[in-house]
Order: C-alpha cells, then structure tokens, then sequence
C-alpha cells in the first residue's frame, strides 16, 4: 500500500514549493497541511529542530527541504542512477538552497540599516555569483542542470525561484539568466506541474 | 583504475573535516590541498559559487559539503540503502551543517554588539535547539543517528562539532549530552579515523 504522505508548511512557496511540485510530478497524493500562526507555537514545539517543511511519510518524520526533495526525486524518476552525477544535483540543490536563505534573510530583516546592507550584498555579490555561475554549469552541461535529462535539481531551482523572485519582485532570470530561464520555461510546462501551478493556492512567495 | 581524488579547503577543519574522515574511514588515497590566503582570491575565481571545500574526482569538481560527503559515505558503504532511513540521515547532515553556518557567524562576527546578540541566540536558543533534538532524536534510535549500524551522517556530526567546540571554547557535548558524546567517543575510536586525528596537520577548527 502507498504511503500516507503528509506535508506541514505555511501557506506560501518557500522551502515547500519544490516538494509540491515533485509531488505533482510523479502523480502522488497527499495532504497539503498550511500551519497558521495560531497554531505555529504548538506546531513548533512538535517538529524536529523546530523548522518546517517536514515530510510524514506514514510515521516517519523527513525535515530538511533538501532531503526531503531527493528522497521525493528518486521516487518519481528524476535521480541518476550514476552517484557522482547525483551528487552533481544534490550540491546544486544545496546551493539553491543557500542562495534562497540570502533572499529570505534580507526580505525578512527588520532593521533598516541592515536591510540595505543585504540588499547591496545581494545585487552586488550573490546574486550574480549564484545565477551566474549555475547559468555557467547549465552552459557546460547542456539544456539542465545534469545535462540533456531533466532532474530533481531542476525542480527543486524552479520551485525556489518562484518564491525568490516574489520576495524580491522582479523577473530576475527573464532579464539576465536565458538558460535558467529556459529551465523555469520547461519545468512549468510539464502538464501536470502546470496543472499544479494553474491550480494551487495563491501563494504570493 | 581509481579515480583521482584532490580536496581543496583552508588550514582548518570547517566543513571539511568530515570529507577527511571519510577518506580515512574508506583507507581511499587523496590530496589534501590547504589553500593560503595569498591564493584564495585566484581559487576563489576557479571553484563553483566561489566557496570552498570542492572535491575533483578525476575532472569532476563536486562542491558543497554535505554533497561531497554523502558521495563518499556511499562509496565507503556508510549510507543505508533504505531510501527513507537514508533521507532521514541526509536531514541530519543538513542539519548539522546549519547550526555550524550559525557558530561560524557568530565566531567570524566583527560588529561586538551584534556578536553579542548572535551569542546570546546560540545559547539560549540554537544550541540547545540543534543539540537538544538530535540528542532526542538518538535516544529514540538507538546508539547512532541512524540507530544501531554508524553512518556517514555520524561521522559528518563529529568532523563539524570538531570544528564547533573548537569556535565555541568549550567541550559543550561531554557537559551536557551523553548520547551525541557517545557517538563523539565511538567515532574517534574507529582505528583509521584515530590514525587520522593523531596524524593530522595541527587545525584549531
């Protein structure tokens, strides 16, 4: 019998919008759970390391949105069978990963002065230095992240770059990023992402 | 023939060690690069996303940490070949890799008032948080992250904390965490890794 799979997430993108996407990807039911502040204190208190996403996957507790997407990515196909290739991904995955947390980091301070400091950061350094080089890997690679084969990676950029160009309010990969730009184009227009994507909640970032 | 395996970081142990202890643990033959500080802003140039470590395998170059240890963990046959019982391990690599991003702030902090507030949110908050609940989490395993067989994931725990207590000045897993300390002790004890420890350059963290 399939695994009951149930994610717990706050009502937008963020770290959870790459799970969802693989979820929709390979077809796989499951329960969408959006915390609400209210409860978020309890909720908190329940979840290792007190972070969400966490992944039930029937009593089992997966965290960590990186973990959690590779584990969905071989499930659904979109894993290398060949390990080095698949430590490709994973650190291109990692990367993302990182890159968001800069994003959200600075979206999310509170003090001004700071604010700007990140934000000079972020336009001067990470961003280039992130899209810049990823756009250089999938120049060398070909189409994606792992070449010719669309990936788990693939999913898992997109997904986050969703949520980064909504903190951040402009279509970063349209303007300087073509080939990454032809991955986001790609990954939404696989039907049943695009189902998803036509179909889930508003999700502003 | 096997491959070709050079390792480039610092003179320290950061988020490398446990990249060190794999290749000890695996009796596998690498070179380990310690880049000077005249020539990381050459290196800086030639390694994806301008970060160390990197590991060339062969003319392959695998970044991120985590990655390149979990690469290595498989090959050296400390990765679980239950696909759930190896995410949950990936998560506490993860894991692991982010509480030492928070010490790392912290130590390399030059603003006093804001390394004040970070420590303070290390002691009160982040430690307590990420030590607490991995402690939990290996009480209810068994011996190690993974219950009763060690992996990669405890062998990425120990090389980090190296580095951490190393920062922090204090033996913060022998005071307060038996179980993590076992784990500690278990690792050191492994032949190849005390010839490791024993044998390596002098690195303060």
């Amino acid at each position: 019998m399939a695994p009951v799979y149930k994610l717990k997430f706050f009502n937008f993108m963020g770290v959870a919008e790459p799970i969802r996407y693989l979820f929709a990807y390979g077809g796989i039911s499951y329960k969408n759970i959006e915390i609400e502040d209210a409860d978020w204190p309890d909720v908190q208190k329940s979840v290792p390391f007190g972070k969400l996403p966490v992944l039930e996957v029937d009593n089992k507790v997966l965290c960590q949105s990186v973990a959690i997407s590779r584990y969905l990515g071989k499930l659904v196909g979109l894993l290398p069978t060949d390990d080095l290739e698949a430590a490709e991904l994973d650190a291109i995955a990692l990367t993302v990963f990182d890159y968001g947390t800069k994003v959200h980091e600075w979206f999310h301070e509170q003090n001004k002065e700071r604010k700007l400091l990140l934000q000079k950061e972020l336009e001067e350094r990470w961003c280039p230095r992130y899209l810049g080089d990823m756009e250089e890997i999938v120049r060398q690679k070909g189409t994606y992240f792992g070449g010719q084969k669309i990936s788990w990676a693939d999913l898992y950029f997109v997904g986050i770059m969703e949520s980064i160009e909504g903190m951040w309010g402009s279509k970063i990969l349209e303007k300087q990023y073509p080939l990454l730009h032809t991955i986001y184009k790609h990954v939404h227009e696989i039907p049943a992402i695009d189902t998803y994507v036509s179909n889930r909640p508003h999700y502003k970032y």
